[in-house]
């Protein structure tokens, strides 16, 4: 499959993201957000790496950051009629949290079997909720009908040049925080991949380092899309993951042409591995991340990317419903 | 029952603890951990609190910024003759920590009834650990014992000087953090209570805040001494309680002394409102709260103590057993 959405290809007109936009989005989020903090985790093998917990933000994940630096750059005129934004739940809640504080109107298009804990937060943020069914219904033509019908701006939740640069100040932060406690800059950056708007911001934020997006089995297109030098979308009849924030189509030419420029490649883990993850945070960091969140801190575990030099893991978020949270470390 | 461990009432020779100690813990404190984070915190009722995350230490609990500031103040004669700890587990580990960073010998006697995950996790840092039956046995003695056959340093967990001036620099760091986001310092701070090392630690370095500290109910010594205006213990046949943490028979001179002149009154919370605490703190904070470092959210939540003005809450720790945690969430 190439490309599915091409409603949304960037015309030619679009600004590129850049490092400069990576600095001006940690500048605002840092007037805005603490810091999440990084923690240091000693593995099974006696490894160590550095995790950034994203899962702290306010809304639960890293996403407030993109939808900030996009809202806030909007013309006023922009900000009257409106936005609306695609998602499970992450970017939802992030595009809501930082819409509510701007008053501006938020539409989501949110799947139905998206967790409820997500579907609820986004409502409690003021956001009107649009559900569709993500096996039969095409979540990208209902936004572009429900942007047609409202005139409403479109805030993609990768595709998007300033959502790239938002996302990437987490590596800013992640940066100067290592310099401080990890003795340099990170050298390898871990981090859950769905669309690939964190993995190319932090590519963005931190040229020097390795940059490793991870995907859930079966969901991996970006790592086949880099390992293949083009864009290709997930198979038919993928497989069911708890990963719900990391459930996407395919990535776009925006995020690819930054991670393929980069050198990225990436990785793929399966779903036992993703609990083995969550379960390692719950004890070790008293941290509750959700599926999709500890997708490279799995990778990382499983052995499927190395722990050396200084390796830092993006824990991305941590919205997850309690009954599924409490099954995966009961039986850890 | 008046001050039950003779033993360990400070002689007069004892210096006290001063907010100078608390500033020296602080400076060492901050070349050695990154600060915990400062998370906002929406109440049902539309309130806000500031909750400053010790449960993210790296073992857990504030209790190594006590450990810390005793062992490395300790001489090197001292440092040679090993250490000595009593605790369910957070100081216990909070002192095995330090212990192993500094190369001193560590023995910790821990209630054979602490939780599983603080017992191995005390012993994973290297602190040989002995085991006493809570109901029947006195820690105290048996500490002293080793202390005497031993020659080691006891580190008491709460009355302490240096311990108290260490739980303190919590407060220095909460103090500068809502100044950077919550418009100045707080005007109250709520935090769990044991022998109130941590209660007295806060006043010294915040001498303007109201400082609540919160026990579980049955186990509410402090508060008792308190509004009495006399060390009493806790009564006989005490309650279960899941707030391990807080589990002491009652506090120190040393720390009534600066409780009482800080002013403070304390409160006491259900399990049921320890329970809620932590199920709030799971769905929005994402993190993992061990049932004695929430309650003093429990007290907020439960309307004991007002969240008006600059309030801030410790979360004072996070070591639960999967199995309890999955329990309390599932419930939720």
């Amino acid at each position: 499959m190439t490309n599915p959405s091409p409603q949304f290809t960037p015309a030619p007109e679009v600004r590129l993201p850049t490092r400069e936009g990576v600095l001006c989005a940690a500048a605002k989020v840092a007037t805005l957000l603490p810091q999440t903090p990084l923690l240091a985790l000693e593995l099974p093998n006696g490894g160590r790496v550095w995790c950034k917990a994203e899962s702290l933000q306010p809304m639960g994940a890293f996403k407030i950051r993109g939808a900030w630096h996009r809202l806030t750059d909007m013309t006023a005129e922009e900000r009257a009629r409106g936005v609306v934004a695609v998602s499970s739940g992450n970017h939802a809640q992030g595009v809501a949290w930082a819409a509510r504080r701007l008053g501006i109107a938020a539409t989501i298009v949110m799947p139905a079997d998206a967790p409820e804990v997500k579907l609820s937060e986004t409502r409690r943020l003021g956001a009107e909720v649009v559900l569709y069914e993500r096996l039969t219904q095409s979540r990208d033509a209902i936004a572009a009908e429900i942007c047609a019908s409202r005139n409403c701006v479109l805030v993609h939740a990768y595709g998007d040049s300033w959502v790239i640069e938002g996302q990437g100040s987490t590596g800013i932060e992640l940066a100067s925080q290592m310099d401080c406690f990890a003795g340099g800059a990170p050298t390898r950056i871990v981090a859950p991949c769905g669309g690939g708007g964190l993995a190319s911001g932090l590519a963005l934020a931190c040229p020097d380092a390795e940059v490793v997006p991870v995907e859930p089995d079966g969901w991996d297109d970006v790592t086949r899309s880099l390992s293949g030098g083009a864009i290709v979308g997930i198979g038919a009849n993928p497989p069911r993951t708890a990963c719900d924030a990391l459930q996407t189509m395919a990535t776009f030419p925006i995020n690819f042409a930054v991670m393929t420029s980069h050198g990225m490649q990436g990785v793929a883990v399966s779903e036992a591995e993703v609990r083995a993850a969550q379960a390692y945070a719950f004890a070790r960091l008293r941290l509750v991340v959700e599926p999709g969140g500890a997708a490279a801190l799995a990778a990382v575990l499983a052995g499927k990317v190395p722990a050396d030099g200084r390796t830092a893991v993006i824990l991305s978020g941590g919205n997850v419903d309690p009954a599924a949270f409490a099954r995966v470390i009961a039986d850890s």
